[in-house]
């Protein structure tokens, strides 16, 4: 079964997967043996990685060479978290025609004006109109060469202060547009306007996806009984690994010595056994 | 002062600093806050944070993109793990000159053949000759258009089972080629032969450079006392992120939640701080 | 002299000098050997030259590549064109710190809304407000460390359909916030609106650039008489190539034999001079 | 009918025809247009594009850029010349994977050894012995995914000043260890020795292949008729540009004016026709 078969197959309406967001082909590597079904080449992790606000500072290019280095490590599906498309339905319709060359399985855009901020930080966010959001739409369908490739449409109304009606209203639009599936993102600290969305959503065929980042209270299968296919863990693995690098570069720089962190990080053997 | 002139200070034979091995920029960063003097940009991490081993599989083109990176995004030196030069004389000369344009304090260049193996793995270890390493450095400092740009060279004796002499012959060699410092690389697993060569060496004037990987128990301060200006703890973050990404995907993966999680990884308002 | 002061020089208000659109290394060169004093990173030459349209498709890092490139290869300054600045501020600081650790002399960004739409093609022309560009400006100049980096805005009046009276306005705008030269576009026949333009301008202080593209009856000493320090032969060189890759390629398939061609086309001696 | 089934007919032992090489987008969209069955990513061009020497300066990376961008904007099956294969057998694994993902339709590699010097230049060429390339063949068969996928293997006997004997024996070799075709190559002025190799050569099963560059008074009927299936024009579009954008730009340095060339330069909307 090819990366894009297994991708739709993770997501359907009737399965529930966890995908784990990753930031270079090693995090993903990791991921895959860690039991994850679906890989999210996630836009903070990578401009993270090169450190630089997840603002749309990175151009296209970084994102879709991260991307394109997590699946040719792995044999998970990657789906790409691709803002806002990067511009307009032209820079929607090269990025559809790049990220399939690619072999990524499917690609996320959210709706909201370029260049967009990050949904959690403190930068303001503008929201697209529901007809320019559904154009982009159209247009990744209709560029995608291969029947299997993945377009889900990201809705940003809870993100942006907006109602559940709006969002609601947004994913009927967007599921008429030719998503095969939504995303509905937040950053309440309780879940509950996520778990109300995916119950309150009538439309039963087109699979839902949840970031449970702020809410982490909610659990994995919360989110499924609640008619969620996808729960993506977007970020855990990059700020473990954040800690743990603090954690263990400050301990060698006060002690001058590595001696009592041996046991406590990755052998070589273990790091020569990812680099296969 | 440029970062040329800070990386020469910080090696100088009487001065003694710590170098974090590092593999992008987000490592980078997180190395220049937890206290480190020097960035060494590794080609053992940068290639595993590909998912590909450290043998000359990653072009030089991916090794500077990532230096250029973590260069970007501190304030400290970048010397960056050049391996053989990725080639012969035309090479490192190509190579001088896109490090030293990019901004990079300094390289370091060892006497293996290319394609070269892992210093600490399992492949064969093929040794230059003296003569042929002597023209590479030679055609290093000759490119290199800025005086303060760093070449070190890296004695691979211990590594190919050869001896004190021979390390102690190449040191000299190298250094009278013009080697603005010599890294004595090792895999033992008590650090003797590295101490031994420290003390050994008359050439008081060109720095020293250990990477105490495999000798965890020889402390930055016996280093020092035997005369080395540069501890370089090469793959330290690297490993502790390993381990910090499967225990926490591994965690998620077996409870389908984060709730226990967040507490012991960094909230995302300290990702964002590393985002600036 | 560094290449950021040549370019300072070669446009200076008493000054006059000849940029020439360039699209890679290769034509780099030959413009430099041809006697011109300042490259001109071409944004539809490169976009050319990748087959995509001059629309924001190709991204920053492709652009800056292309640029970084040609600087490498040559001894003169280089001026990129770096559209909108790829975005809003931000995209404006992030461009103008990567521009400018590239080594590249100056940068040059237009009055139009990401993303744009070719200047001399059919698309629709949409030009920001002032306030907004001169935001952009001032984000430019305060980003640059170097004080020699030359920050040139493009008036996109007259592509717009616009008014002299505008342009002019935005001239003084632009120059008020900081601009190092304006570069007035247009896509008239006769050039007229350059000419009275560049002799009504009445900033005596910042430079003025003129691409004749489409008025190629006007020439670089009329301009010079009007005002102008700086005429850009922005993609000459770019259709030259084209024509004569065309014919050269098209004679070889219908003849099958390069025996009548290789009069007519450069000698292999000659490629390897320009490769050095 | 895929790319790689294209190019499996096109060099079919029946069959003849006819590859450009090119060196960007923008030469293979030309190339398409100008009846070519084949696109060649010319290892000499796109290192010329760069300026740089065609002595393995540029790294795989650049190469696989420039063939991905030939590939993405045209209908034909690129063959892309890959020198050595980047190094030793696992740098050729390594490329194998990565051509094969990028869509390419087949790979070249010669028989010299790493850092190979350009075949028609004044460098010393060092040949691989005849074991170590055929494990280079087996190595790249044995790499590849899709059955289609083309590895073409240079003889470089005739540029290193070998026999006919020595060819054909290297010829039986790489055939017996998986070659889909040869190469033989020759600099030549008359091109006798490709016409003899041709015609003496046993094997009727697997394609040949030849690059009249220097031997331009030999058509491709000629070589048809020595019993070759592919002809490879290396280097003319590459060569013609050169003359025609050092002719055009030494215009406008002297006349300050491109009235009188804008007659022989491809206008505007061609240049838009070929950025579709």
């Amino acid at each position: 079964m090819n990366k894009r078969a297994m991708l739709r197959r993770a997501i359907a309406r009737n399965e529930f997967s966890l995908a784990a967001g990753v930031h270079d082909a090693l995090s993903a590597r990791i991921a895959q043996r860690s039991g994850f079904q679906v890989l999210w080449a996630s836009g903070l992790g990578i401009s993270a990685s090169y450190g630089v606000p997840d603002d749309s500072i990175l151009t296209m290019t970084e994102f879709l060479n991260a991307a394109r280095a997590m699946n040719d490590a792995t044999e998970l599906p990657v789906l790409a978290d691709c803002d806002t498309g990067y511009g307009d339905i032209r820079n929607v319709a090269r990025m559809v025609d790049q990220y399939e060359r690619a072999g990524i399985a499917g690609v996320c855009i959210e709706d909201k004006v370029f260049p967009k901020r990050n949904s959690l930080g403190s930068g303001a966010q503008v929201q697209e109109t529901v007809e320019a959001f559904c154009t982009k739409i159209e247009t990744a369908k209709k560029t995608q060469r291969t029947s299997d490739f993945v377009v889900v449409a990201r809705i940003e109304t809870f993100i942006s202060g907006g109602s559940k009606e709006d969002a609601i209203r947004r994913a009927d639009a967007y599921a008429e547009a030719g998503a095969d599936a939504v995303l509905i993102h937040s950053k309440a600290r309780d879940g509950r306007e996520i778990l109300d969305f995916g119950r309150s959503w009538p439309n039963k065929d087109v699979p839902m996806v949840a970031v449970p980042t702020t809410y982490p209270d909610i659990s994995a299968e919360e989110l499924r009984s609640a008619g969620f296919s996808l729960a993506i863990y977007a970020n855990q693995a990059l700020r473990a690994s954040i800690t743990a690098m603090q954690q263990s570069l400050t301990h060698i720089s006060k002690h001058c010595s590595t001696s009592q962190l041996e046991s406590e990080i990755a052998t070589l053997g273990e790091v020569f056994k990812l680099q296969v």
